[in-house]
């Protein structure tokens, strides 16, 4: 067994100095040499105890008493926490007219198939067990489109959030939250309205849910998908070349200029020429005051450019009316994954989630902030299939999570699709070209990265001893049996809390132990303990203990309550 | 088409002829003759419109627009109704001390095998992509129990709920509520206590949740499987036949007794003579009273029989403290389906769910009452898997909804199980035999038909035109532009109201007609509309017009309040 714990300690050592150099932005051989070094050593530790690699347990005749990979099952305290953030989103949507809707888990195979590029090979199916093929979804946007499209008259116009789980086959780093198995949340406006209405307020949305949240600082940078087609069309990118040119510049958040024109250039055989000039412009960055500087460009004589400014001005000036446009940043190096971006789109990135240095020195995917172990889901805000582009393989050997989804501080993120929809109800009227493209529902929405609220919720929990979501239950009133058990009294007096709406619990013993009482109290910081005892009963008393300094002035003896006053005496204090 | 619209006139009307014929309790030649009827029909009707049958539906080129089969989508009027029931659950189980987990959507397969006897093969599987074979979960039972071996030390003793989907393979029947995704909401109480004490407070609790629910008189039935096996022993049942007489004794409140002995006899070879002592006990029902008869009997000799009397002995005086005595009936018919229970099993069935003529004519299964077209899910009370036995087929060809499975207006129901932890912990311990059975943790809990609540409420809430359940949001104001659109001023007025925590719209246009901002208060039945006009701005007030008679006394004109008293007006009539 020495030499066990010895090659654990040893890995450990490793990976930790794998992060380390990661942290300091290494070279990829000297990273590359101590994971070769961290491979070793679990070989070695898998002979020496005798256990197969990773997966590979719980063959051999036992039962593997675990969830599949890339899962975790959520513990009490946990879900307090994700109940808590649940609510308060829920709350905030509903403030702003939203209702909710609830779609199946699996969707038909072919609703989702064309809709994720590349990574539609993330997505799960359901085995061939005779009847309809079926997919897990794979987020909540294509789901909605689907729903609209079979309602278009009943819900031309919805105002709807989603909460629910997404599956993606990805290859999971628990430490980093990317899973298998995750929440998304989704509010999305549809309908025909006029221009930025319901774009401001979904931003508006935004602002407040991100502030009730208590996540701290953060930051919405916008940009506008016609603003940026137009750059790319006055610096001269051939037409076919513009989404991977706009791929390119969204990673402006991550690397420096000269990574992003080389790839234009090499990878992508852009014109050098061509890529200065959009260096030029998707370096700006700043309010409302970065639109009349465009206006003084060659962008002014660009149709798509004009629209897009103009939406920018208008979306500008309702954002004034709702305070929040100190919040925002004009950003055009934002470019955003998904394809069916028309309009305005959007990423909120906080100070919480952004990896250390985020603000002085670039950040390299390694400099993903360390997260607790238990940390649930992807931090990948919901809207944005993730788009693989440059990848790393970090110290266990899995391949590095994909910046390009979870957005360096990313904490939400979406924008306006105005054609999805119609490309159901295209699909679905047997179509094929675009000649008899159906009219569509125009949407925008923005998806709330939850596991990452929760990360980050989760980490100020843990340095906050008080924090009621370090509770596993709500439990306000227990009731202890000082002697001869009282079995009967107890459950007599917890119904009458029941009935009263009051949360209260009694050991279900006949004859329980004093300090085992009290040892539940204080593990679950019940805040009040009720005494029974023969003379309590006797005298149509109980005593009361408040715990947890919650009325320090009370002396440790406990209050002598009348019994029939209880129930108002607590509800007073509860 | 007039050939068509013939042709669907017809198929409507050989199926309810088939229906009537079923309810009125037809020969099953009778029923067959139409069934074969309505077949014919169907394919003539796929031949005139050249439409493919069911679910060849969608092919050709064309995307099939729908969910997939035995699935359904949510609308927001049917999930404010859902998140009600949900929320009023919850609140109980809370109060309880209950604390909830989250388990994944898919577990590996091998946890799931040989948990579900034939029924086995109603389990959704993954396709095997690569990794680990995983299956949907079925119930929330055995999740719950693997999560139980899991952590067996952290959670040695927890009050859980967990309210979530789980997903069935069967043949769905959209019209009875039998789907293949459908919610489970189970309660259950684990852990080592004294005697009958979490038992009690299990019936405590199903008895406030459908009280609170208000889904009307209840009646919950409640046994002894340490008694029904006393009784087999007793009456001289073969110890290898026990469980399956036990499963024809379950049949006792859907058949007359004639019927469940002849396949006691006929079908599973059960001497008459132990058939007809079996009957003396198993019609019996009543109350606490029932035990003092019973203990007159031979049983009193049987040490498993004493044992469950005593268990119910004890059980009645707790329930007479929570003054829920009254609800219960001791029937010795009640059986259960699941092999698994191990001390008490009940059942809950209420006067609504009941089958039309319930208490007086043996209820047939087409007898099941006609729910809504949208009704979701099975009504099947969830710890209980079906166990198939007897089936028919109904009009549309499909196989008749398992009585056994849904119960006749059962809608809820559960029971010890005090080895299912254990299985799962000598499972993993690689034990084969039993000479090496883990100790394991007991198990008490019940399981709510939520399915079944909701179509109950949702036939309610239909006979109520207040109900707030019509209503798809929760929006209390709408801020209406009396001229001139105003949208800054209405945004400005809106946004003051969203930071009050007033649930407030206004329309997304710049200048919207008067009539459709009143379309929508009257569709959405907001109670109060605030009039915005140029005169009102210049005097810094506004008009509310309070909608839906909450206010009758006030005039049409509505009332004029100071624009910065608005909100304390708001908030003292909200």
């Amino acid at each position: 067994m020495a030499d066990i714990d010895a090659l654990r300690a040893k890995m450990k050592t490793i990976g930790d100095h794998v992060r380390t150099l990661k942290a300091q932005g290494a070279s990829k051989e000297e990273v590359d040499a101590q994971v070769a070094k961290l491979q070793e050593a679990k070989k070695e530790l898998a002979e020496a105890t005798g256990e197969p690699l990773g997966e590979e347990k719980g063959k051999k005749g036992r039962m593997a008493l675990k969830t599949p990979k890339g899962t975790r099952d959520w513990a009490p305290a946990d879900m307090a926490l994700r109940e808590h953030i649940f609510s308060t989103l829920s709350r905030v949507f509903k403030r702003h007219g939203g209702s909710t809707i609830d779609t199946p888990v699996f969707e038909l195979k072919e609703i989702l198939a064309g809709k994720y590029g590349e990574d539609s090979k993330l997505i799960y199916d359901l085995q061939d067990q005779g009847g309809e093929l079926c997919s897990l979804r794979y987020d909540l946007t294509v789901p909605f489109a689907r729903f609209l499209a079979m309602n278009p008259t009943q819900y031309s116009n919805i105002k709807r959030y989603h909460i629910a789980k997404v599956y993606r086959r990805d290859q999971p780093v628990m430490t980093k939250g990317r899973m298998r198995e995750f929440y998304q949340c989704d509010f999305d406006i549809a309908g025909h309205y006029d221009s930025m209405v319901p774009d401001a307020e979904i931003l508006c949305i935004v602002c407040e849910a991100l502030t009730e949240l208590e996540i701290g600082d953060f930051t919405v940078k916008i940009n506008h998908r016609k603003i940026l087609d137009g750059i790319f069309a006055v610096c001269g990118v051939p037409a076919e070349k513009i989404r991977t040119i706009s791929s390119a510049v969204d990673k402006l958040d991550k690397l420096p200029w000269g990574e992003v024109r080389k790839e234009m250039t090499e990878e992508k055989g852009l014109d050098p020429e061509v890529a200065d000039r959009i260096g030029k412009y998707v370096m700006l960055k700043g309010g409302p005051e970065l639109l009349d500087r465009l206006k003084k460009t060659e962008l002014a004589n660009n149709k798509m450019a004009k629209q897009g400014m103009d939406d920018m001005e208008l979306l500008f000036t309702y954002l004034d009316v709702f305070g929040i446009s100190e919040k925002m940043s004009f950003d055009l190096s934002l470019a955003r994954g998904l394809d069916y971006y028309t309009g305005i789109i959007y990423e909120v990135v906080t100070q919480a989630s952004a990896p250390p240095g985020f603000s002085t020195i670039p950040p390299v995917p390694s400099a993903e902030p360390q997260t607790n172990g238990t940390l649930p889901g992807p931090s990948a805000p919901s809207a944005k299939p993730p788009k693989k582009s440059k990848k790393d393989k970090d110290a266990e050997g899995e391949e590095e999570v994909d910046e390009s989804t979870v957005g360096v501080g990313s904490i939400a993120a979406g924008g306006r699709y105005d054609e999805l929809v119609g490309m159901f109800l295209t699909a679905a009227s047997g179509a094929s070209g675009s000649s008899k493209k159906a009219a569509g529902i125009p949407c925008v929405g923005i998806s709330v990265g939850v596991e990452r609220v929760f990360s980050i919720l989760n980490q100020k929990a843990k340095h906050d001893e008080e924090s009621r979501w370090g509770r596993s239950k709500e439990t306000e009133v227990f009731i202890v049996a000082v002697a001869e058990g009282l079995l009967p009294e107890r459950m007599k007096l917890a119904k009458e809390l029941w009935d009263a709406g009051i949360k209260a619990e009694y050991m279900h013993k006949a004859k329980p132990k004093f300090r085992a009482q009290f040892d539940i109290i204080d593990k679950e910081r019940v805040p009040f303990a009720v005494l029974l005892g023969p003379d309590e009963l006797k005298n149509g008393i109980v005593k009361v203990k408040v715990q947890k300094g919650k009325d320090e002035s009370k002396d440790d003896e406990g209050e002598i309550v009348k019994r029939d006053e209880l129930v108002s005496w607590l509800k007073e204090r509860l």
